[in-house]
């Protein structure tokens, strides 16, 4: 039998198209060279149309990095900061604030569910926050949050917000400006569908000025004023960008504005509507709410007597990478990421993996029913 | 005639030898997945046989992230800094440090040359200092230092020494135990020979004590405590490494490991004397005083009547890139790296391209003169 490579179903790093792949491999550019600044430029300027932003910046990290750039670029210490939590990386702010000495009031709910709308309206019209932050799909809870509606919020409230996209940028649409968001922060390796290893912000006028209006900031590699006269004109120099990982995002920029917008959120609609009928046809539930399920994973509870280890351990038998669950979601839940740029034919081979898995741990499955049931959604 | 992509004899990116070029495009690993922990840790394993260091880190970043980690993991805001400077990069730490709140006293010299020791003894003499940076080699001045003798004083002392080790490590012995260094922030595009994108810090285990002293730090991702549990078991998760960089680097660290270190210095030792007798020979000067020569680069003055922007467009069109100076030597000099996993093939290309450009912009230069001076070098 041949032995490849498991398919990596995890909600990120996703699945590397072989375009993405072949550019981190490209002979290094210096990255000042000609060559390489219309490179950056053009992926830059992708990446704006994208999320309608007014400055893009992309540099070496990691989503945590962008994240914590967010919060540094917008709030002084001392300020106040409202979290809007779903989940374990919701939370993520705010040992992050914490660290930056600024105050933080959190709004959290159960496992699965969505803070109401009411109640941050009500935290916005008690107190002047600086700023708020939002998860657009929390990685843990798979719960999808609703940035225009607090957007409007924001926007009423006089509230700067900052969108942290990483689970859902380029698998979910992000129109800043129609939405009202000053700040994305997100990373490459999940709907972009490169390999991790970018910190990547797209931020609204306003949030550079308000960044003007902080005087010094505690951070230097993390202020985003030694980095926007580079993403200007990339032939200026800060510190080393990530050559070969831009020219990577560069490919992933042109598939996605290739595939277009509306056609790419659509798939990822459709893929979701697929996994989910899979999983419901033998009897998989999400944690998440219905209303708040996001296209771009699966958080699923197991079944009684399904063991964690034991049911991860079988799906990479059967070729297939899937996530345990974080934080108080461990050991109960798996996580199915599908996003990227990955379409039906991996939709089959996860759930199909899925199928084996639980008959091997001794659930009653009826073999092909899963997919059977996406297949239906996928072709309805 | 076959136009190739140009040879990168910048000082950093420098050319990627193929099997980390290869190893850039691996298909992406989760990122807690066996294979990809395994790598994780081997790469780790022979970065700290590499630096004697009791601790590894290496994230996704960029060199200037891993001096700020320097900085925010062993420095409260208020305490005192020592920088010692031989160009823009040393400099850099002052903004840096001042971000931090940080307060800063920078003992500095004129281009080219060593800040003496019996300065920088009378300076850590006269104040209780938290912290010392020193930078290795600095990138744009191709000054040397001498950590080994610092460290000494950094020892006698009793300060915290911080190494930057960025055009240096891999290239240039930095044995943490040996010399008394108790940090080495650095990257991976030098000597490394790998494309830019990661943070890699050597800790020493009293670098993790000063941390635990601290506290809070003004950071997160940023925060070595938030790492270190990853490092010792990168099962573990904290924020998504880049996998398929750490893959690369990986490579070159078992490419290091194979040639061995001491042949590594020396080969690194023999290009340097090589490219400069070549340089010579053509009436050629570096800006570096002799003492403080660096076997990574050269920082080399132009003959009267080059001009910068021409010279390095004819190495171009020669199929070489080399990079112009920084600071107070913009215009003035032009900088070769050589360093990585290049030998004396690239050497002869690039003095080829020198002589070539120098005679097309009216320089008298007798054609094979430097190619041949630097091959008795390397052949003596």
């Amino acid at each position: 039998m041949i032995k490849q490579a498991p398919l990596v179903m995890i909600p990120g790093p996703t699945p590397v198209a072989e375009p993405i792949r072949q550019a981190m491999a490209v002979q290094t550019y210096g990255h000042t060279f000609g060559k390489f600044v219309k490179i950056y430029k053009d992926c830059l300027a992708g990446l704006k149309q994208i999320f309608q932003a007014d400055h893009m910046i992309v540099i070496g990290g990691a989503g945590t990095l962008s994240m914590e750039m967010g919060l540094v670029n917008t709030v002084r210490p001392g300020e106040d900061l409202l979290v809007v939590t779903h989940g374990v990386f919701g939370d993520r702010f705010v040992p992050m604030a914490k660290a930056l000495g600024i105050n933080v009031d959190v709004l959290n709910c159960p496992d699965g569910e969505r803070v109401p709308l009411a109640q941050i309206e009500e935290k916005l019209a008690a107190k002047k926050y600086a700023a708020m932050t939002l998860t657009h799909v929390d990685t843990s809870s798979g719960v999808m949050s609703q940035p225009k509606e607090v957007g409007e919020l924001a926007k009423k409230y006089g509230v700067l917000f900052i969108l942290d996209g990483v689970c859902a940028s380029a698998g979910i649409a992000e129109p800043m400006k129609d939405y009202g968001i000053d700040m994305i922060v997100t990373t490459c390796q999940k709907a972009f569908g490169t390999p991790p290893g970018l910190t990547m912000l797209a931020l609204s006028d306003k949030v550079v000025a308000r960044r003007e209006e902080l005087g010094t900031v505690a951070g230097y590699y993390t202020d985003i004023k030694n980095w926007l006269p580079i993403m200007d004109n990339p032939s200026n120099y800060f510190s080393t960008p990530p050559v070969n990982h831009i020219v990577a995002l560069n490919e992933s920029v042109k598939m996605i504005l290739e595939e277009g917008l509306e056609a790419r959120y659509a798939r990822h609609d459709l893929i979701g509507r697929s996994v989910r009928a899979g999983l419901a046809a033998i009897g998989l539930e999400p944690v998440t709410k219905p209303a708040a399920l996001a296209p771009t994973l699966s958080v699923v509870k197991y079944p009684a007597g399904i063991d964690d280890v034991a049911f991860r351990a079988k799906m990479e038998e059967f070729g297939l990478v899937v996530a345990g669950g974080v934080g108080s979601l461990k050991g109960k839940i798996f996580r199915i990421g599908h996003m990227g740029n990955i379409c039906f034919a991996e939709v089959v081979v996860t759930l199909n993996a899925v199928e084996r898995a639980l008959i091997s741990l001794g659930y009653e499955v009826q073999p092909g029913a899963a997919v059977g049931a996406a297949s239906a959604e996928w072709y309805k």
